[in-house]
């Protein structure tokens, strides 16, 4: 990087606040898509929305790429950085700005931790209710790039739901403020426009978020079954039936042994095929009632054992399990390809029997971890990404699992974003037309496609937009 | 109009499908803002999305501005037709294309009317939740462009939560295909930036909707108090205590008057200051609990009378009035004029002083219908557009009251959209760069603004954007 640059940037973020030495910079080389790496040439690490927009505006002065990064436990490579590019990381930006609890809302930092915000207000009986497995570290500012979705999000939607405001950073360093939280968006809906653009856009330095009470009762039930396909069709049941816990999670057997073999077991029978884990929030009646419903539709699908946590300290248990399945299953292997792939509920079933035999004629360990009542299914596959081999065949079952979930009517992806890891995928999914209007959109925050290049938006589709888009501009009147 | 324009019209639509004559133009003059009014040159009636896109297209090849138009239900001046320009009205597009049960959606034609689709769908025990009062006229499609509430929408949400997919007939006449539901929106969440958007992206044609099951229990309670500010107290308290009805509504004296004396007579005691309409939906447990806890706040403000439907048949009467206020005000005054203001919910009582003071100052005839639980209140002025001084001081009240609810943290508009109405009251919202990036997103998919122009977004910071926008893209390496 050009020393001057280099030292303009110094001046604004101070010595501490640049990584340029090349082994700390390393651990910014990828978010948690590893297979994907790229050294970033510099990370530059700013205090508030201020620094921001003068690192920002010098960017742009010299025309350098931006890819912007919370905690890096993104799934799809949206945080891994770009040629020629700088990464700037909001790990600095942990200020919880404003607690309002009687309009039930947070301002904070963008680098504020998922987790930490719950902990902050729950002395005022509030949480804040998307919550990834990843909340112990992921911020909420990579929350609103990639629109997370997490267990109990069944309940109470993703997060761009619970976004009421942004302070936004533009390509060209200007702060749009946003942050006030309006009851509902006036003129175009920029807030919710850019959520889930996985940095295209700008740098979102402060988030307004909803708060929720904590519910007064919640109950935690564990069926176990000794098919994986009599837990799926125990969740169609519980969804036709209108019955709505917070949450229904299915864990497969090899997630289970991995589970039950680390720090983290929680107790789910190993010689189970499956164990479903059903939350159910809300007052005292409605849960009873709730969980009075469940538990016959639990047995009927042939759940040979169902528990129900006696307190909270069993209930974090059983969740415990849940929340560390990825981690506990680098026992199996050195890596771990966590696809995201979502299908209309009542698909599930399909897409779970399809992944099986994708998985099983590429020779791959396949253990599976689902968002059931979203139709929401994590496929882990364990490997070795040494072994040149085994990389190409775990990435050919993720295309062609990706395909399956088209073709069942899916989406690309459930709460993980595309990044550089479904690029491709949007050109199977989308028309020319519908990548051409998205372009535009794209066009219109970073003209110069300079905010986290050659993600989410096909390029190729971006060029001959814009070459049609010029076209017509010179033949309007 | 050019001859051979409309020549090329009625090739499109058929010569049913033109509005030409001037009396038959005419109610296309305005909406329900009908103090501004201006005469269309001609009304296109397409019947299909292939047809919307070759009038789009003849449209787009002469530089002619387009307005879209549902049932002309709209508040805010957004289907008021604008210079040299043509009304594209979807009213001939009313087919309910797809019902899909098991997933729960309904694809339709824009010009489907809201509570015709419920109709619909009530046979599989379903319903589309947002209602607003319009509802047995209002299109889909209107409800789309304006984000349509309704007092239902204090638990469903409004028309956002709901649209799942569009089919887009861009500007150019190009059809963007984004019908299909996602489990989640891939790539940029174009449908939900075109839900709000008040025609100046492009036209939906089609819909697809979230459909909601029919809750099993519904009870409606009625409580009378004898004070405005009591009414609203135990609002605040209801909503404090964590409670959660499906709809909270207030009518003030001057609207239960109106009420009573009309066809829609809802049984409303008439020596009442207000009255409060609560509904609770759910599991007959959940209900039961919600009412019990209910009923002793309904008291302990001072409601001297606590009535609770019997049956469905005096569920749809005590719903009758609140559905009816505003026709029921024709009997005040030839006009109503309904604000739609929108403060953080705990700031209603604070916004209904300030509203009574500002009207009684103007000796201006007021009376309030409150969507409580949202903090959205409707001031309806009654006069007549004939006394040029009367509509003066109307139109004046209606901006200090938008001002109010911007001193309190509050929005422009809580469903009824900005359109013409509150034009000028963007600029008193946004800052300079907040427009500008609004005016951006927007030209991505109008640059030659010819979609509803001169409405939501001030043309003057538009045309400030566009000198800025240009001179950045030259300085651009």
């Amino acid at each position: 990087m050009d020393t001057r640059f280099v030292d303009a940037l110094r001046a604004v973020v101070g010595p501490a606040g640049l990584v340029t030495e090349a082994a700390r910079r390393k651990p910014y080389e990828s978010d948690g898509l590893a297979y994907l790496k790229r050294m970033p040439e510099l990370v530059v690490l700013p205090r508030d929305t201020r620094q921001c927009a003068a690192v920002m505006k010098l960017c742009a002065e010299r025309s350098i790429p931006v890819v912007a990064r919370g905690a890096g436990t993104g799934l799809s490579g949206g945080a891994t950085p770009v040629e020629r590019g700088v990464v700037i990381g909001l790990a600095r930006m942990r200020d919880v700005l404003e607690v309002n609890v009687e309009e039930r809302y947070a301002r904070v930092q963008a680098g504020v931790v998922n987790a930490d915000l719950s902990l902050a207000v729950a002395p005022h009986g509030l949480f804040y209710a998307p919550d990834p497995s990843s909340q112990k570290a992921c911020t909420l500012g990579g929350n609103v790039a990639e629109n997370s979705g997490g267990p109990h999000c069944f309940r109470h939607g993703a997060t761009t739901r619970h976004v009421e405001g942004l302070v936004i950073v533009t390509a060209q360093g200007d702060v749009l403020d946003l942050a006030r939280p309006r009851v509902d968006p006036d003129g175009f809906d920029l807030v919710g426009l850019f959520v889930g653009s996985e940095g295209l856009f700008g740098l979102a330095t402060e988030v307004t978020l909803k708060l929720t009470p904590i519910p007064p009762v919640t109950e935690t039930l564990l069926a176990i079954y000794t098919s994986l396909e009599a837990a799926c069709q125990a969740v169609s049941r519980i969804i036709a039936e209108g019955l709505e816990p917070s949450a229904l999670e299915i864990l497969d057997k090899l997630t289970i042994e991995a589970v039950e073999a680390s720090v983290l077991a929680a107790g789910y029978p190993k010689d189970a095929e499956a164990v479903l884990l059903v939350e159910v929030e809300g007052s005292e009646a409605e849960v009873a009632a709730t969980t009075r419903a469940l538990e016959p539709i639990l047995r009927s699908f042939g759940a040979f054992e169902l528990r129900r946590a006696r307190d909270a300290q069993e209930r974090m248990r059983l969740w415990a399990g849940r929340k560390g399945a990825f981690g506990a299953m680098g026992r199996i292997a050195p890596d771990l390809y966590v696809i995201d792939a979502v299908v209309p509920r009542t698909k599930l079933a399909a897409l779970v029997q399809a992944t099986t035999e994708i998985c099983r004629a590429r020779r791959l360990k396949l253990a599976n971890v689902f968002h059931a009542g979203d139709g929401n299914l994590h496929p882990n596959i364990s490997y070795d990404r040494r072994d040149a081999d085994e990389l190409a065949r775990v990435v050919d079952a993720g295309h062609e699992i990706l395909k399956v979930c088209i073709a069942h009517g899916g989406s690309l992806t459930g709460e993980h974003g595309v990044g550089l890891e479904k690029l491709d995928a949007m050109e199977w999914l989308f028309s020319h037309d519908d990548l051409a209007a998205m372009c535009r959109v794209k066009e219109a925050w970073d003209p110069e496609r300079r905010m986290n290049p050659g993600k989410l938006i096909p390029v190729r589709a971006c060029m001959e937009t814009r070459a049609a888009h010029a076209h017509e501009r010179e033949a309007a009147p």
